[in-house]
This record gives structure tokens, C-alpha cells and sequence, in this order.
């Protein structure tokens, strides 16, 4: 299949290396609007856009993914509502891949705590570490605020950063942000109970996982039918 | 509810201590065959029967059982075919809970692994790394070979114990057994891919584990119809 | 050689068991002030005192140990000012090993903190994680305290005890503090460099690592002259 | 200071990056001999040249520093016994800096591992885990030996590689290569003893440890006198 990619930035480049790998991919394009090139330029068959580059070009995925009955894969994040329900609109005319994090470890994360976290949470306390580089400024991680959402579903307990002092630990989640050198990123989700403890632990290498995961979501959409999918849906089919 | 043990050696012991500590159970009686004691000779109402003796006891067991419609846990190990067609046929008069390990973690860890491996085992490398004391003669553990099993159900991956030397790492699967001082045990699956790892990993910290489970278990087979269920049965409620 | 115990407490019979399991080490005598009983009842040789008992006794030590040459292992904490200052007088006389923490793993892991610090601080950033069972009530643990205190001696770092929100890592060590289940006690310092981590890291499984201590302390008195030493003295031969 | 790379592959890009970002060091000619380029091709004050070719250049550099007075940091490995008796001459008339590995976490570790163990030893067994890459075909890896080395200094212990089977653990270390994936490179020694563990872990990110390791050493021949020194030298400053 031949993928274009929207968005020349630090991600494109990465993407259009993961692209150039795949035995059964290969590149139509890759597409900078801040230099004036448009998705309409690219010459030849288009099976599938991904986007990586910033919520201003929505439009133009829209005008070309539609008129071209082309799927599109959105690795692009800070929409507007607005441009949120056009995201809604066009994918009940084309498969649309829209989700927050592309990497298949972070997804099959998320979706395993979904799963056990009601099996366990009666008996095993909940405690999230999350390590990154000396440069990053939010704490916690935004990839462990959504973790924490699996865990904390229904809201009923309390997300505590960080412990100093005396204190019972109460119906709570402890998350703590480790910061130091220049880790690229880790998450560990720690289920303590009675004399034994359950941990599922990501460990991120680079930028590369990311293009991996838009390049799975890209070949999913070739066997699917219109429809908004999130990567869940890529690996577990749930549609 | 009311419990009776079968069964007074280490486990049968932690296993009344947890018993006590539940809030809605208590001890109907704990049983030593090896004693001359006898189910039949507990007096008063029992609800279960948690068996962690040996294989000799279970025409005992089953008499008891069926003649009281009495549901059973069964944690010992080590029956012949024949005894665990005994259980099978027991199982179709009352509700009967069998199962190799019957640690809450190690279930759902196991259950995890079923469910992810097909998703990530074309791209990721799957490496089991497990600890325990250096009293421990086999290696594997008994508990990392259910667990490969679990990661390896199609039989498609060689197993490989160690490495030493110059060789291509191939279509299998590494295990790695650390022995050393007295760790009670540790079970930690890898998931090894492009630029990022996803680790399932267990830390047991003493046999309590095991009466938890049984405890479960006890209280499961009081909503059950006659059966043969596993632990899975019991925390994912799959019948 | 002949131990005596002050203090029949949980730690005291989990000492009296490692005493036992010596093979050069036997028990003189268990002592339990609060029902009577006196160092000086003890019949026979006394090579050395171990006490895990409370301050109160002291004074019961320290004269039965200028009596009868007798050196001492003080495992107890909570001294006045003016305690302390007995114990150094006490030390003129007699060997007396006085710390806070016996445990060989965390004594060999603070000398090391020491060493390295100075080596790698300019160039790696320092962060603690140690993680403790639901019920402790202050965080972070005195033993995390005492490494910290290794690691920050000229208290040039900021101790930060986890992170929220935005802000940038300044000159500062991350502290962080994990409850949950009935984890026995684990010590992680990490440097994070640039694409390097360094890790030191303790893990305690119960309290019998502190009896194993005593019992080294106990066997360096018998060839240590009158003085003051603390563990790194007993396991680093510092005097 | 003025600092001349020989050997223009990725390590000597990798190393010209380092340089760069170095506040009081700049590159004075990067030298790769495979495309005819020599040493004394450079123009201006060279204070240190650093090797990371390959054995086949050891003339070269050692005529240039010998005519120039000029330190070497030696990072090539490989060389015949012939060859390293050069380095020991040249290492009479300039500073020479030789080493395995140059990363600053791995000669700590060493470092530690070589003072902690004759304590430790006794009373914890030893075991290595370290992982690498699914493309790596040596097994374990040279630094995973050199670390054994440091540990089983006197050969008194038996290294095992991997288990299976029934048998109890001996006067051993067991040594656990792990292979999967991209890791870039992890190395963990774990003391195991009575109810308690230490664990000193170094992960590495990338080939540029290497380089930071090298810079060091180059900085530190300029207040060192002629003679060879390893990369303890360099770091604690033995000589």
C-alpha cells in the first residue's frame, strides 16, 4: 500500500524511515504545509494519509481523505471541539485512526489495566512510578494521566503525587514522577496486595514507537469499512 | 460460611490463619488424615471444603463432598489420570475449583498473557526472567512453565534455558532462572520490541498467597452450579 | 562465644533464632526487663550483649557491661542527648557497637552511596524511590532519610518529595515515597546521566536481616578494643 | 583544549558531537587513515588525540604523540600482546589512557563490585542478568565479563549459564543473557543473601556513554604525568 505523510517535522522524518522499512508499504509523499505543498500535489495512488503535523491542516485532510475516499490515520493532538466533531463528520465517510498515544506497548497497557484493575482493586493497592528526562516541565507524564484514568475509572480514588509526612495511606492512587537524566520514558503500574505484587512496566526507547504504531493503524485501515477507531480498536479489533 | 481444611501441614496452617481473618468465614474444622482424622467427623454445618493435603485423601475427599453436596477446592498437586477423572466425575455432583496455582496475581498475570501474546509476538521478543532461593532444585519453576505455556500455546517457539556463546537469537523463547539467598519468588515476562519493552512481572513474598486464593475460591463455588472450575473461573467468572 | 539478649520483643526472638543457627555463637540467656528479669541473672560466661531492647534499660547495660568487661551491640534507638553521651563513656571501657540500621545490605549500600556521589554527581541527576507496606505511616522511611543524608552530606541538593504540575528540575534529589500491600521494605537510588542510568538498590524481605547484622557486630567485638563503632566499622574493618 | 579524533566512524561522529558540546574543549581534526589521512596532517596545537579506530593505527598515533608529546586516550580494543607492549613504551614518555569501556556508570560499577564483593560474599550469592539486542550474537557480553571478572576475582566461583533441570545451586555464579529487541544495553548484579537484596544496575541509552567516558579522559591527561592508566584512574583518581 502507499501511505502519504502530512507533516515534515521531527515525526514525519521518523515515520517516513519506519514507512521505507515495511515490506508492503511504501511512501507517496511526505507533505509540509508551512512550506506551501498541499495533499492534492501528490502524483499516483494514495492509500492511506497519517498526520503528524498540527491541528491547522485539518481541513485540508478532510477535503482530500473525502474526495479521494482515502482513510486517515491522526497522530495529531490539541484539536479544537470544533475540529473534533469534524474529525466525527469525515469519519462517517472514511476509516478514521484518531488516537492520543500511537505506541502499541502504551495501548496494550491501557487496555490490560482496564481489564484487571476490577479483579484487583479490592485487595491490592494501586501506586504508579513514571521516570522521565531532567528537561521534561509537567508532572505527571500526560501518557500516565490516561493510564491513571484506566485505573481511576469511576473516580473513587484519590490521585496523591508524591508522600511526605505521617499520614494512613487511604483509598488512593500514589503516582510519583521521577525526573533525571535523559530517560526517554517509563511507566510502571504497581498492584501491591497481601505478600504479593503485580507490576505491568513500560520502557520507551525513542520517537520510533510512535510512527510503528501510525504504521499499524495505516494498514488497518485498508480492511476496514467507514468509522472513528482508536488504536484499541488496531489491535484488538473490538469493531 | 463455614470452611473445614483438609489438611494440617504448612499450607493448611496459614490457610486457618486466613480463614480467621476473613470478616463473612469461619474455620469449621481443620482436618490431619495422617492423625486418623476425618471429615465426617466435623461436626456442625460446612460450607467448603479447601484441600491442601495430598492425593491419598481424595476418595475421602469425594465421599465427603457428595454425600454432603458439599463444594471443594482442590490445591494439591501430583494425581494420577485416574484420580483426576475422580474429579471430573465429583464435578458433575457439586461445584469443584481445581487448579495448579492459586495465587490471585499469578491467575490474572497469566490470563494477561494469554490475551496479549498473539497481539505482540510478531514484533516483539519474549524473554521470562524468574528468581527464587537457592534451596530451589528445578529450574524452571514449575509456575514459569505454566507461564511459558501460556505464552507459547501454539507450540511455534523453541524454548531456551541460558545462553553461552555465538549464535543468532531465532524463533524462540529465552528462560532464565536466578537462584540465589532465600526470594520467595519472582516471575517477570518480557516483551522486548522496536525501541520499547513491556514487562509483566510478579513478586511473591510467602506461601499466604495461596490460602488467599483458596479463600476465593471457597467463597466462588457458593453461587456455582455443580462444575469443574479453575482459578480463571473464579476471578474472571467465565462459566 | 556466649551472646545474651536484653529485650524478649519481636526482634529479640527473631535474634534469639539467628543466634541458634550460629555455629560458632551460642544463647547465654534472654532478658526481659519488663518482667524482672536482670543482665545479671544470667549464669555463666557472657562474651557479649545484644540489645534490641528500648532506652530505659541502659543503664542496666551499661553497668553490667563495665562489670564484667562485657562489650555491647546496641541495637536500640530513641536516645536522649545524654543517653548517647553514656553510651560514649560506656565505649572507653568496653567495645560497643551503637547504630541505626544493622542490616549488611543497607550499611554496604550507604558506604557506597558515599563513595560514589562525589564521582558521579556533576554529571548525573540523583532520585530515590523506596517503597513500603500500606500501614507505615511516615514517608519518607528514617532509612531513606540516613541515605539521603549520604547522598546530599554538604546539603547542597534540594530534597523534593514528588512532583506536580509545571516546573523545571532544578539543583534538587527527587524523593519518592510508594505505600502499598505488605512490602517489607525496598531502597532504590537512582543517577540518571546523560544515556546512562546507574542504580544501587536494596531489597528487604524481613526483619532477620537486622538479627544477621547484630550477630557480625556481635562476633567483631570479641577481637575489637574499647571504643565506639558503628556498622561500616564492623563490615569495612574502618578502625 | 584542542582535541583530534583518529578514526572518523560512528563512534568518532558520535565522539565529534560530544566534543562540540564541550564548554572548554574544541575538535582539532577528526583523522579517518582509511581514506589516506594522517595524524600529522593536523594544523595547530593538538593537547590529547583519542583512538577509536582500529589496531592497525597504533604506529601512527604513536609516532605523533611521541614526536608531539601529546596524551592518548586509547578506546580501540583488539590489539595483539605485541601491540600492547607498544602501549606500555609510549606510556613512558606521554599519558595514555587505555580501557575496555569507557562509560563512566560501567567503571563505577566495576569499581563498587570490586570492593563490595569480598564483604558480601560470603553471606549472598551472586548473580548477573544482563540484556542486549535481538542482533547481538555473543553471549554474555564483554562488559557482562569483565564485570564477572571484577566479581570471581580469585576464580573460586563456577559460572553457570542459564539452568534447567534439577540441580542445587553450588559455589556459583549464575550469569543470564537476555535477548530481545533494540535494548541498547542493561547489566545487573544481584547479591542475594538471608531475607535480603542488593542490586547494582547500569542501563545504557546509546554509543555517546562512550564518548562523555572519552572526553573525560582526555581532559584528565592534561594534569597527568607520562604513564598508563585505566578509566578507575581517570574517575577516582588512583595515581
Amino acid at each position: 500500500m502507499n501511505v502519504a505523510i502530512l507533516g515534515a517535522g521531527a515525526m514525519g522524518k521518523v515515520l517516513s524511515g519506519t514507512i521505507e522499512e515495511q515490506q508492503d508499504m511504501s511512501l507517496a509523499g511526505i507533505i509540509e504545509p508551512r512550506n506551501g505543498e498541499k495533499l492534492h500535489d501528490i502524483e499516483g495512488q494514495v492509500d492511506a494519509v497519517i498526520d503528524f503535523s498540527n491541528p491547522n491542516n485539518l481541513e485540508m485532510l478532510m477535503d482530500y481523505c473525502i474526495a479521494k475516499s482515502c482513510p486517515a490515520v491522526i497522530a495529531t493532538t490539541g484539536f479544537t471541539l470544533e475540529q473534533q466533531q469534524m474529525i466525527v463528520d469525515m469519519a462517517q465517510q472514511v476509516p478514521v485512526v484518531f488516537a492520543a498515544n500511537f505506541s502499541l506497548g502504551i495501548t496494550v497497557m491501557k487496555r490490560v489495566l482496564e481489564e484487571i484493575t476490577p479483579i484487583l482493586e479490592d485487595t491490592f493497592d494501586i501506586e504508579v512510578i513514571e521516570k522521565h528526562h531532567n528537561k521534561k516541565l509537567d508532572s505527571p507524564s500526560g501518557t500516565a494521566k490516561m493510564l491513571v484514568g484506566a485505573l481511576n475509572g469511576q473516580g473513587t480514588y484519590e490521585e496523591v503525587h508524591g508522600r511526605e509526612g505521617n499520614r494512613k495511606r487511604g483509598k488512593e492512587i500514589g503516582i510519583h514522577a521521577v525526573r533525571g537524566g535523559t530517560i526517554a520514558g517509563e511507566h510502571d503500574v504497581i498492584f501491591a496486595g497481601d505478600d504479593e505484587i503485580l507490576e505491568i512496566k513500560h520502557t520507551a526507547g525513542s520517537k520510533k514507537i510512535f510512527a510503528a504504531g501510525a504504521v499499524k493503524a495505516a494498514a488497518f485501515t485498508q480492511t476496514a469499512g467507514p468509522g472513528l477507531y482508536n488504536m484499541e480498536d488496531v489491535l484488538f479489533g473490538d469493531k
